[in-house]
């Protein structure tokens, strides 16, 4: 079973597991936002269809400057990016052909991009259980990187590394030839803190973001990163023109203004979050502790999780599996936190299981 | 004075001439139809709002089957991009490093995707008098090239290749290691023939199309290249995931099964730009013919034609320079065939210019 190597388009998976896929699907393999779209952007939908006639500004002005606006960062500080993934790649290609250090388990996307720009991956694992990030062996190998990656709050995990090693990581690394990646496209499911505020002081720090994920706007493909004016030039040689399309630039522009949405999803996801740990917990099963809207689990009694997965999806019900994050390997499953009435159906279908075992 | 080097967004280029730009801009520098999308798209806007939540279908498959079954060739022949411009950085990306050869006068993005990656350039020219295809010397030239791009109805020029010299191109590139990038983004401006038809007979042939320019669609980010499925499963290693958005997924779907919009435009067009060019010439103007929606023009008593351009964006006019096309280097201007009303607009400003003179 050759499993899809990432989360939504549930469909994938079903025709992936053989398993016909049921009228109704739940997916919490997707992470983002169970509010949807701020409702603002779905009541001026109609304002939108005018952007599609032009080429969208390629040098996307009005976006970045809201966003620049938002950290407090100058213009050049910002590259917009076709969604993250490719803000990746044009990583990637920045970095073609050195080493690159990705700690794990991680977000396949750093992987799949370094290989196509021939970049020799070293894999730095961090323990899910103290979740401290491994200082040592990261400066060591920045001798010979060209680029480290390293997500926090983590995908697939949910917890986010200790800021003061970060900083020392940073402090460590400024002498070295590696840019240090940090993927932040769940910060604001965790708070309004970035650690884009350590830009300025080290020039080799990117910070990638996500508008996907809290707004909920996948299916309009917009991220962005933010570091020094030299790093972000050069990323820019490696932008196709229109690189972001204007429905995209006209909602980032309104959402990097947006605080309300945020807020009140961040408040509903502490509570389902912790309400579901809990419930989980008093059915057997182990959750590992989450800053933002998705978190790991696992059934003690199961080495590797595939048992429950596909008996999830036979009832409609689609987790992520954990078969392509390295130091997961399928031993657990990462499930998003949903609205209650959602996560009541996962909470019933896994008291099924329950009774089943 | 720095010219932007695409045409469209006309702030750029009024910007950049530091010419005040007037309240109401006439953009005849933009190659979309001036008919603007079809009108069901633009009824069913809201239909689409639905698509922005979830990820898009990385795979595109419905929207590739859609093109597939349009030019019957098979799912794994075809390949879509966020623009045609992502799919010129995917062939630049799979060349990397080789030999590019480039027909000109060219659209700049061939040449900025390839110096991106690292492709040394060879400029073939192809004289605007005979638009004859230099099959010899670009049979040479694919000995030692990795790429050839050419691009029929030519964008700037607006003229064809003969279709028996592109064969005999293919022909005699057969054994060689180039692949023959045929860019046809302007296609469906001339009739519904394209060169598609020589895939299965050519694998190192690639048509590249574009849904932009006859939908009026720039906005949304939608091209696609289709080749042998060899040539198509090595350009994806290098597609980041989700490169397509939603809504351009599904549009592409749709649009790939309509025809009454691009006959309607065709019949409107042809016209228009006869009697633009009868008008043009009895003015005293050079226009060279032209198959599809826009032409070159110049006045014949000047060498650069800056000051036609710079007269017309005072009177809130914007046509295309040539500036940074070898080969025309600014002696003539790009127009966009638009509407009778449009087009009249442009011949009373140019009857001023002449009665300045």
């Amino acid at each position: 079973m050759n499993l899809p190597s990432h989360g939504a388009n549930p469909s994938h998976l079903y025709n992936a597991s053989g398993i016909a896929r049921p009228d109704h699907v739940l997916d919490f393999s997707v992470n983002t936002n169970p509010l949807g779209p701020p409702e603002w952007l779905k009541e001026q939908w109609g304002r939108y269809l005018h952007t599609i006639e032009e080429y969208p500004d390629p040098t996307g002005y009005k976006a970045v400057m809201s966003i620049a606006d938002k950290f407090d960062v100058a213009y050049d500080q910002v590259l917009l990016g076709n969604g993250a993934a490719e803000i990746i790649h044009f990583i990637a290609r920045y970095t073609a052909g050195q080493h690159a250090v990705i700690c794990t388990p991680a977000f396949s996307e750093y992987e799949d991009a370094c290989q196509a720009y021939g970049c020799p991956i070293e894999y730095v694992p961090v323990p899910i259980s103290s979740w401290q990030l491994p200082i040592d062996e990261l400066v060591e190998q920045s001798k010979k990187a060209g680029v480290i990656f390293l997500c926090t709050p983590n995908n697939p995990t949910g917890q986010s590394f200790n800021e003061k090693d970060i900083v020392s990581l940073l402090d460590q690394t400024r002498h070295s030839n590696a840019l240090i990646v940090i993927d932040e496209a769940f910060y604001d499911f965790f708070g309004d803190e970035s650690l884009v505020k350590y830009i300025a002081a080290y020039p080799h720090l990117a910070v990638m973001h996500s508008m996907t994920k809290m707004y909920s706007i996948a299916g309009l493909r917009i991220g962005y990163v933010i570091s020094s004016s030299p790093i972000i030039s050069k990323l820019k040689q490696y932008r196709p023109h229109w690189n972001v399309n204007a429905i995209a630039l006209q909602v980032a522009e309104e959402i990097a203004r947006d605080h309300a949405h945020a807020m009140k999803t961040r408040e509903m996801i502490k509570g389902e979050r912790e309400r579901m740990k809990d419930l989980l917990e008093k059915l057997g099963f182990l959750v590992l502790p989450s800053a933002v809207n998705f978190y790991l689990l696992k059934d003690p009694q199961l080495d590797n999780q595939k048992p429950i997965l596909h008996f999830l999806l036979e009832r409609g019900i689609v987790l992520r599996h954990t078969e392509n994050f390295k130091g997961l390997d399928g031993k657990w499953l990462r499930s998003a936190v949903k609205r209650e009435k959602e996560n009541n159906r996962l909470i019933e279908a896994l008291k099924e299981w329950r009774n089943k075992c």
